[in-house]
């Protein structure tokens, strides 16, 4: 299990690297009768894309998709979906300087020892990239949870930027979208702004914490013990490049909220429905979804590729120093929220699934 | 996928309620010819039962654990491990009160919603209990993992409870084993022992930090990029009862660091072996184990049961108030350290497999 | 992937050795709340149990399954059903000559020669007693097909044993429950009778070969492309101990038959719904049921254990004779029939979960 | 599951239809550092290519296979190796009468039953162009399996068409490769040629039988109890199109064999080294290699698509009549040779990688 493909029914295999021909994914297990376009997956591309601030790499990619397989005149088959990106500006560049060094941060080390080989271009395998085809199959996973649940609703943001968090109380998700920080909180903004000018005009790099929130979610989905929906969105959270941190509702934090406090309390409601007074579970229990929004929050380091030189080795065993020329993101936590969104959508619909197969029937909301 | 299969080369099958007939798992995949007796199992299990002392709640669990098949002569065969441990106390105690009700910050609601029907009896399914499998299948992974690394550890400790944390400067394995809170800062003991003794008084729980390392760990372990060793971990740690967040070496701090040390630099050692001149990567990088050493950390929210009644609701709709009689954990972090380890030593063992598997060969230290 | 678990979604995991303590599987994905004890399973069991005729092996097993988990006031829970059979005379007899004899036909070499080490018991794990716990399992998967399609059947019968064929014409499913050969031509059973007689006077034994029909089987299950109902089928049939041949509806005699009459024609019944004329597909085409009977066959090699003596080695390199005391079945493949029967159950049941989990609802009839 | 991916640890993800875009594959888990480039596979997809003779189906494919990822500079690198093919000619034909009527034996009832949609176009997804796809990844397997056991040989032939078969006693795998039909007995492919000129001529077709050979295969290979060699080859070869039966060794035919014959006997052999006297077994005892030759033969039904008209329905259930223009092999049989070989190697990789992962080391020949 090398092993390049997420999830269990709804399953996507990716494949690429950042400087090969083409990078793309094979998603199996979608329903059929879906409408599905390119448009609709490019869409969910371009808010990944960079190059849309000074705050993001302006490395230009297309990040064009085209469907290969699985859809016929205009809707899903049932049959696998192939998408695939090329990489049109993939030989553009001397690599030769990297190609012996461990850069500090990157996975260039790791690799070599594993495989005794890497394709050095851009990180290859390792790149960020490849959470283009994520974000692609993940497009999909939208698709079919709006196809059960049209209400249901996967958004995220980021709330800290190094050592800068959001104001909850300002929490506005029309905000994310008019920033170039996907930040809830207009105020921060600013704050951002100098605060990452400054980082990059250091030659440093800073982390973010992002939070991806789902709601309309019905209670009832999560397998236990080993495919819970907190342990599963863990896993999700934690494969995106450079995360090193997942936590739900309160995480934690909730190791600090007296135990008389940390049990969501629950009441009926004016409708006669069962609801609970806060959410520190984060819309889990026991590895269920409670019915509550799904709150999953996730810490990402800081750029490791950045002006400043560092100590580091090369493969011939020799101490060197190693800067990284170009452009880079000062904070990569940015661009992540289109990625942390569609790891969340690809766990529900897998689930989902997991649920419709055992129980027999969608759950209600 | 119901799922209540861990791994996948080195898989284990949990089974078993709180209080049905038995619990126990089949482990799946364990090289033949290594050593294996029930006193050595036995021994794990020991370390996690509770009763110890008067801050882990005082039933009376034997868990003793029995070896049903795999193993032959003392040796193992290479075909499944089944292990069982009998609940002999079973029918001991009146449910009837919890049986319509929905503990907050317990599963009852979402097992429920789920299944439409839930074995009740001291949390069914949802119990703690079913971590005695666990531990016990991991002591079969220590045991490989030892068979390829003689000196590879896997050690945790408690690192906070509530709003206390331990003096990273005072770390002392030796300390960890010498007081009832697996606390490795000889002077945060009586500190805890005040606080929680408090807690209990108050009617109240709170939650704890703990923190599992091993040491002597190969670089080259780990499988991306959807079984990245920091991803499997996220999962394995956040699939124990009652977990809230997963971070791996620096975690959710590392968004503070600066860009210029985030990245671990290198150096040669006198030996001439690259070496890393600090860890904040907590031993992975790009999903690969790096040889240093691999640090996870994880919260556990505070002991659902309480004294103190809290507002809920029942089966038939009716807002009612819970309250949890019986001595329970003011604390069950503090049990779960046996547990982190032995979850570090099933994604470790199933890493190696898989890395055997694809590359020919267990990766040298 | 060692791998003792069958299935994907509904999915067990077996254990056990013929004379260890104790066998069994744990079965998960089961839906909840469907009506189960041990007395319904026990039923299944004992249609399998050897002694109900001098043409089956005399051991006296008592085969008496319990139910240790996933069951609670008589319904499934939707948590893993653990199910052990003990086995109670396991001690009683003397394996010594065996141990270091690889007896032909059997699987002692290759089990040394993969593992280094068997349980040499009555062949240990790889002893046809595994079966009693596909047949518990299989027990609980005719539970949920009966569940969505009451009136599916799975019915299986003896078509050949050694050189000796039923007559088709004479089928009678009620004559295969009055006979021990499960025949469901009642015109054979003195042939055999007399056959097997003879066979068993001269210290040999014969094959045979079995048939499984699944009726009352909705159009639409079964996932191509790697998770064909046939290629499944193929696998979970072959997967007994002993076979050596899989074949779907006409099988090997399709290649006789002329493409004008292979390819079942269709026509519109009198209830406007499609039918099929003929069913040389055995109900499958393109890994998809038709809505046809399912109609899959298997032959079954000569019982291996046998008082012939016969021309072998030693684990000590020597050339030896090998003969097997005790009174053995004469034709192994007459008791497979329930074994058959359960895995034909175990197939539907994961792929009408599958069918739900991707295309939303089962298929109607 | 929907389940487009084969294998475990070596995995391959296939898709594509007829008609679509592309055709292609993803293959996860190759060990790294093996040379592969384009024209290494295309070996062997050119010998499954049509248009070598008159007896298999004229229609020009080009089957051009372009690596997209996981090979840098000449070797691979262990991350997934993208394959892809795409359908230069797919919009040059009418098929709209094709678009609602079920040709008998073919896929087109049964994809519309399951998926309520379906890409008709040559068949769509269940056309047998998807195993261009597999004889890809096959030539991978193949050079893996090189790696491991330089002299191992997997080579097919077919040993049957409609009702004539080879003579065993002439068989010469050298002439194979010297006629159209991948025949072994130069004798007989007058016969066959005469045969399917007859066949075709009447507008009809013939099914065959087809026997795949690994030599060099070493004990030890194949992990019971559900994952068999013997039972991964039946799922492996019934899952290639239009294929009805698989068998191994003796097959059907060691129903007839007496149970004195049946177990192949041992000497040791004047190396000192354990051999079998017979192999009835076709290299399989318990679902392990014996290390005697794997053989397994499988049936694959006539060509569905013929010119005679035949009965059968359309969407609107009408009663029709359906021929199938255009120049189609008399015998699909022929053609499944190279894919029969790519299942074996594909099965045999990952049994190999199964069994290091838990034993630690290949297995010595």
């Amino acid at each position: 299990m090398a092993d390049n493909s997420f999830g269990r029914i709804f399953r996507f295999t990716t494949f690429g690297e950042s400087h090969g021909v083409a990078l793309g994914c094979v998603v199996d297990g979608t329903p059929p009768r879906l409408p599905l376009d390119e448009t609709y997956i490019q869409g969910f591309l371009d808010r990944r894309k960079p190059g849309a601030s000074r705050f993001v790499s302006q490395r230009r990619e297309d990040d064009k998709v085209q469907i290969l397989s699985g859809v016929f005149e205009g809707e899903t088959t049932g049959t696998p979906i192939a998408l695939m990106i090329e990489n049109t500006d993939q030989r553009s560049k001397d690599y030769s300087n990297i190609a012996d060094q461990y850069r500090p941060g990157h996975a260039d080390f790791t690799y070599q020892q594993k495989y005794g080989i890497r394709d050095y271009r851009g990180g290859g395998r390792s790149s960020a990239r490849e959470t283009a085809a994520r974000v692609a199959a993940g497009a999909i996973a939208h698709k079919i949870l709006a196809h059960y649940y049209p209400d249901l609703t996967i958004r995220g943001a980021v709330v800290q930027i190094g050592t800068h968090k959001v104001n909850y109380d300002n929490w506005n998700w029309e905000a994310v979208a008019k920033n170039p920080f996907f930040c809830p909180d207009a105020d921060a903004v600013a704050v951002w702004e100098a605060y990452l000018d400054e980082t990059r005009k250091n030659g440093s790099s800073v982390g973010a914490v992002l939070e991806i929130v789902a709601e309309g979610v019905p209670a009832g989905l999560g397998a236990p013990i080993y495919n819970k929906l907190d342990a599963y969105l863990a896993a999700a959270m934690m494969s995106i490049n450079a995360v090193k941190g997942v936590e739900i509702g309160a995480g934690f934090a909730s190791t600090s909220i007296p135990g008389t406090e940390a049990g969501d309390a629950m009441r009926m409601d004016d409708g006669g429905k069962p609801i609970f007074t806060s959410n520190h579970a984060g819309g889990v229990l026991g590895g269920i979804s409670t019915g509550q929004p799904i709150v999953a929050r996730f810490a990402v380091k800081p750029t490791s590729s950045i002006l400043t030189p560092r100590p580091s080795v090369n493969r011939d065993g020799e101490d060197i120093e190693v800067s990284t020329k170009g452009r880079h993101d000062p904070c990569v936590g940015i661009r992540a929220v289109p990625i942390g969104e569609a790891m969340m959508a690809a766990v529900l619909v897998d689930l989902l699934m997991q649920h419709l197969a055992q129980c027999g029937a969608v759950p209600e909301l």
